[in-house]
């Protein structure tokens, strides 16, 4: 059979566009879950297989092995199995399942301290080679940074910042190798190359005709790396089987490569299926075969790992990676894109039980299949792995109906969109910053600008709201100016070839900045304004502590003048924020998430007028506060909660607005049909609602207790966190302690 | 004694001011060369020992040895020596005199040519390396060509771009580690790092913060690099030796690490003259020992060498490395800066014979001191080794009396200017473009524009002028976009932070382009408007050669109508140049210089109307034509074409217009005494009337015969070609023969 016998429509044909491949070709699916089947026999066998290695890799502290001196390239290494006969999906990053790969470019001290806190020795010639000759992006990030902006950072004001680590969050559309095959896409390229500028040669045109010139190296090099595992990928995919294994060597050229923070595959469930659809429709293939071949790629996402640092491991607790694959969504024709597929994908989680990775993330609207919602909330509640995202509002708002989310909560159109992912500042501590002139309060350095600090017994609100505009017009500015530091040095020192390879050359680019602390900052303002907060001063005049006498609203609790507090705030920074001057010119967006970063920021952060003590974890994205200052916490129930968040105005963080929810079984009815329905129910109300995004968990606080206390009970644990989900084994002890503490919603 | 004590001036002791400190601190010298001592005892021992490594070089083809794996840096090496005991200045590039170290920078493919091209093997190790984990300048280049510069330079209309080696002409202001020490340059460049843009980070701001980082480490790795030759050179020099020391340790870091085409060393002579002073003045040191000290400096730069490939020493024939030393020149003052130390400079050509490196270039005044004017004019006589560039032209345009020249005749004010390297552009095989409608002559292919062609059996005038016009407008754009990708490339891979650790941190950065085949061009459209040229054409409708009827006037025989032709040609050119977008918007410049690139020019270049036959060289630089096409050469006499020569406008060319004669002994005077003051008022009266550069030889077209016969008999004998010196026998056969078929005028 040809590659494409069978299809229909012609414009995909003759230029790259999935998306109108998908749209001519697709099969909605508006049944439920009956068709599914479990997991084939090759599924458990590797699956076993897996988990002894998982088992190894837990007992070693989340290092099963690394390499030490094999720079990882697309073709650096020899093929790798599971159990080679039983895969039906193959690749792996290194030579053997779950060894860790050498990635020196980001850092080569990074890349040296991943060995050595593991455990490993460091390469001397290695060192040298990455330390003499060849550059790397850290050392390129700290050569250009300010002393401002090193400040900042080590204040952390500023935190998380991707110059220690690979910026990630660029989706490949892996996708157009399964339909076009490698040759096609790399004439396409130089077809490219051909038309990058009009002759003049401008620094930006100079950098993309070598950018694009880099990326048709990066598919030849893809080329010869499917030859190692005797596959042949220059045409389309023929059939189900190879859509899958071409689509997955796309992606596995970017993790062989790259270890950005997040490593997502995007959007790959109904073009997966029109393959799938054919086969089956030809009698080529049976429903169990079709659910192998999906189980066996999922498990491969599930096996994805990279080197980290202690450092890394606070900011991102639990070894995420976040191979997010987004599924469902509806298309601007009015279809929904659930298809079968997007079933089987679901249907993972009960193959081979619950898994935090790949980060799957159901695209949702009201709109949507009811089967296909009932399924998605019958999942969530079982597995407390997956999350979801409001598609109305990425159609609205992205233009496309071909959105994935990489990360946590960041659309993208694929193959259209990348970003340049910009970590966080922090708002919390910039209401401190504003009290006391720019002085940080926990390390007492002038890291702000010398304004006049506060004074006074209590805080004056108007005074306050002057001085934190100045805040966040210094923090702004400082911010944007150290990404784009990063961002050139990245594009210089780690770009990341194989992955834009399988995007269009002219893209667009957006520039991601991120608020952490919103409800801190927002319920600050609240107690400055309405609790008459009495301040504490240190012996050197510093404002290190606040008493608020009076209740003042706070947010989470659908409080109107809260929730608008917080939309002031996030609007505010973010006029700001676009104000700058951008790298490549991109489109700034902010986002609010924060990821288990929380914690870290909530470290680094006094005490704060609403209440908040110092050190204790902030909460996270855009999360209403949990602590148990005296007049804070959700109060009003689930509901109340997510319609403060859904009130969040999404234009001005298009970046994503992160909100983890923990609901108690018994919250959400008395039997598991009635739980399944009233959380679609929250759900459809929910983003109906424009909230954007929700983390479902259900579960009790005494199940993670209990995990606490005997974590050998619990080895498949997973829960959702901040846009993504953990083994909750695998959180450090003040994670655990963080997600302990957070709210468990025991009704609605 | 304290570093500066007894030197006067205040201003340039708080911040760097080379200038200032020279000025108010040197000692001119109006005398004769009576004072000068012979070699010293070491100086002997020296130079024999070198000459024995000279000759085995010699019989290996230039070179002695070649490091295969050790990537060359600044610290890459332990220290070498000649004879450790004897040498008063220290510094090897490598461990070995004479051994060529391993850089592959700027290309890997290139550094590997010249090893295996030389009979050595080359590295896997560092092949890998330097392909797959270290990207190089060549690769980066080509990732961003497009096809019709790769077709431009493949059709050889522009050629030697610097793409395929290191750009070079980089001259750091050396001088300064001597008067202050590295500790203090350090600094600076931290307090210039502080403020380097005003905080809003603009891709070109990035870059220069990474790049003066890298020249901070570029400075440390030279303080370390000192250690090993036993120096600290923390603080300034103490005395005149360790005032050269310290500043051929500046140099040695950039020849070290760098492989730039011409790695000159700039003006030092009144500079290091001040210290030489003192030291005499304090009975520290003698006449003899000053002597010894300059001879063992010369001698450190007559043994530069650099790996090359055949390629690279067909353009740059014989072993060039443009080591240039500016000496002489008038201050802005009225006082010239001549002092004993220029005259000891030049004796070094009698006390170690002749030689082409360094570069001796002395800055000409007619306002020159006479016995300085007269005893360059003995050395330039003796030893057919220096060139001499009108300083009058350069304090005028370039507002300075502390200009050195770059390579040739490439102007540039000490640590304040650099230069982007650029090769040339062939305007005479441009006007065979014109014709042809953009076809090469040679290889047919359509390289320029689809223009129609010129038909005819002969050629209108008015008609070839506007397409000559249209075909430079082409030319220029497409030649500076070349070069705007190339400075691109070499400043992310290649970036010479050696070098510019000593300059200023703010440059004026000027853009060089070049043109070769001025006087082709310029004798062709004389011919065509006088000579009523019929054309030949091929099968194919191609012109390929050209047959004047009737005489025309011709450059380089003071003839008006053509010397403002060429006039017409530089400006017109130049204009485009400037029209042009310039990488870092530096300040273009254009040259009339080919160095030894006239016969690869001259090979690629069809018949041209003139009468000038295929593939005879083209004349060198600015030089008129001297070939026998039966209305060419030059005819009346040595004046007659100096002052043609001198006509073209410098300020369209202020990259330089080199300038090469040849001159019959006998044409010059019965005797020596004769000879040099005529050679001395030539020179006076060529560079009062505005010329720019002259190469002096000063022997018989038979010497060259009888050397071309005998080599063995002439192993020293020294030529100036073409803005640079060569020992005669070090050049290709074919080379020795454009050498011999130069113009040698017996009269004046």
């Amino acid at each position: 059979m040809g590659h494409w016998d069978g299809f229909k429509g012609d414009k995909w044909r003759t230029s790259v566009d999935v998306r109108d491949f998908i749209q001519k070709n697709y099969t909605e699916y508006k049944g439920d879950d009956s068709f599914l089947e479990p997991a084939a026999e090759s599924t458990e066998k590797l699956w076993e297989r897996l988990q002894e290695l998982f088992e190894v890799q837990h007992e070693k502290n989340g290092v099963y092995d690394m390499d030490t001196n094999i720079p990882a390239t697309i073709t650096s290494h020899e093929p790798g199995y599971l159990i080679k006969e039983e895969e039906t999906i193959v690749g792996l990053q290194t030579d053997v399942p779950l060894k860790q790969a050498f990635m020196p470019y980001g850092g080569i001290n990074m890349a040296n301290n991943a060995l050595v806190s593991n455990g490993y020795e460091m390469d001397d010639e290695m060192t040298k080679i990455f330390s003499d000759w060849r550059k790397t992006h850290n050392q390129g990030v700290f050569d250009a940074y300010t002393p401002e902006m090193r400040a900042a950072r080590k204040n952390k004001i500023i935190t998380g910042l991707p110059d220690a680590y690979g910026r990630g969050r660029i989706i490949g559309d892996y996708r157009r190798l399964a339909l076009y095959g490698i040759d096609f896409l790399i004439a396409e390229k130089k077809k490219d190359l051909s038309n990058v500028g009009n002759k003049v040669m401008m620094d930006d045109i100079i950098r993309l005709r070598e950018e694009v010139s880099e990326q048709i190296r990066a598919l030849a090099d893809i080329k010869e790396m499917a030859t190692y595992y005797g596959f042949d990928i220059s045409a389309p995919a023929k059939n189900a089987q190879e859509a899958i294994q071409w689509t997955y060597f796309g992606y596995l050229a970017a993790i062989k490569s790259q270890n950005g923070a997040a490593m997502s595959i995007g959007r790959i469930s109904a073009f997966l299926d029109i393959y799938i659809q054919r086969d089956l429709d030809n009698g080529v293939i049976t429903e169990n075969q079709a659910q192998e071949m999906i189980d066996h790629l999922i498990m491969k996402l599930r096996m994805v790992k990279f080197a980290r640092t202690p450092e890394y491991n606070q900011l991102f607790s639990g070894y995420p990676i976040w191979a997010t694959l987004s599924i469902a969504g509806m298309g601007v024709d009015g279809r929904s894109l659930v298809t079968k597929s997007d079933f089987r994908i679901l249907h993972t989680l009960i193959n081979m039980g619950p898994s935090p990775e790949p980060n799957l993330t159901v695209l949702y609207s009201s709109h949507l299949p009811e089967g296909f919602r009932t399924f998605a909330s019958h999942i969530a509640k079982e597995s407390s792995s997956i999350q979801f995202e409001n598609d109305d509002l990425l159609r609205a708002n992205w233009g496309s109906d071909d959105c994935a989310i990489a990360c946590c909560v960041s659309a993208t159109v694929m193959g259209h969109d990348m970003q340049f992912f910009g970590a966080r500042a922090n708002l919390a501590k910039a209401v401190l910053y504003a009290i006391n002139g720019g002085v940080d309060e926990k390390t007492k350095a002038q890291v702000g600008p010398k304004f006049r600090p506060m004074t006074g017994d209590t805080l004056d609100y108007n005074e306050f709201v002057e001085r934190y505009k100045d805040i966040m017009d210094w923090l702004a500015e400082l911010y944007v100016n150290t990404l784009n530091v990063i961002h050139f040095m990245h594009d210089k020192y780690a770009y990341e070839a194989p992955q834009l390879a399988f995007m269009e050359t002219e893209l667009k680019r957006t520039f991601a900045t991120g608020i952490a602390g919103i409800s801190h900052a927002t319920d600050s303002m609240m107690a400055i304004k309405h609790g008459n907060v009495k301040v504490i001063r240190d012996e050197d005049g510093l404002a290190v502590d606040y008493v608020p006498a009076n209740e003042f609203p706070t947010y989470g609790n659908d409080n109107a003048e809260a929730d608008a507090c917080a939309n002031w705030i996030l609007e505010y920074f973010m006029t700001q924020i676009k104000r700058q001057h951008t790298y490549r010119n991109s489109t700034p967006t902010t986002s609010l998430l924060t990821i288990t970063s929380n914690v870290v920021y909530g470290k680094a952060t006094g005490n704060t007028p609403d209440g908040r003590r110092a050190g204790k974890p902030l909460a996270p994205g855009a999360n209403p506060s949990y602590q148990d200052g005296k007049f804070l916490g959700e109060k009003n129930g689930l509901l109340a909660s997510l319609n403060s968040t859904a009130k969040l105005e999404y234009t001005n963080a298009q970046d994503g607005i992160s909100n983890t929810q923990t609901i108690n079984p018994n919250g959400l009815g008395k039997d598991d049909a009635t739980r399944v329905n009233n959380l679609r129910n929250v759900m459809d109300g929910y983003f109906d609602n424009g909230g954007y995004h929700l983390n479902v968990n259900v579960f009790t606080t005494d199940l993670l207790l209990d995990a606490q206390a005997h974590p050998e009970k619990y080895p498949n644990l997973t829960i959702r966190v901040s846009g993504y989900a953990v083994k909750f084994r695998d959180l450090s002890p003040e994670q655990q302690a963080d997600v302990i503490s957070r709210t468990a919603h025991d009704r609605m």
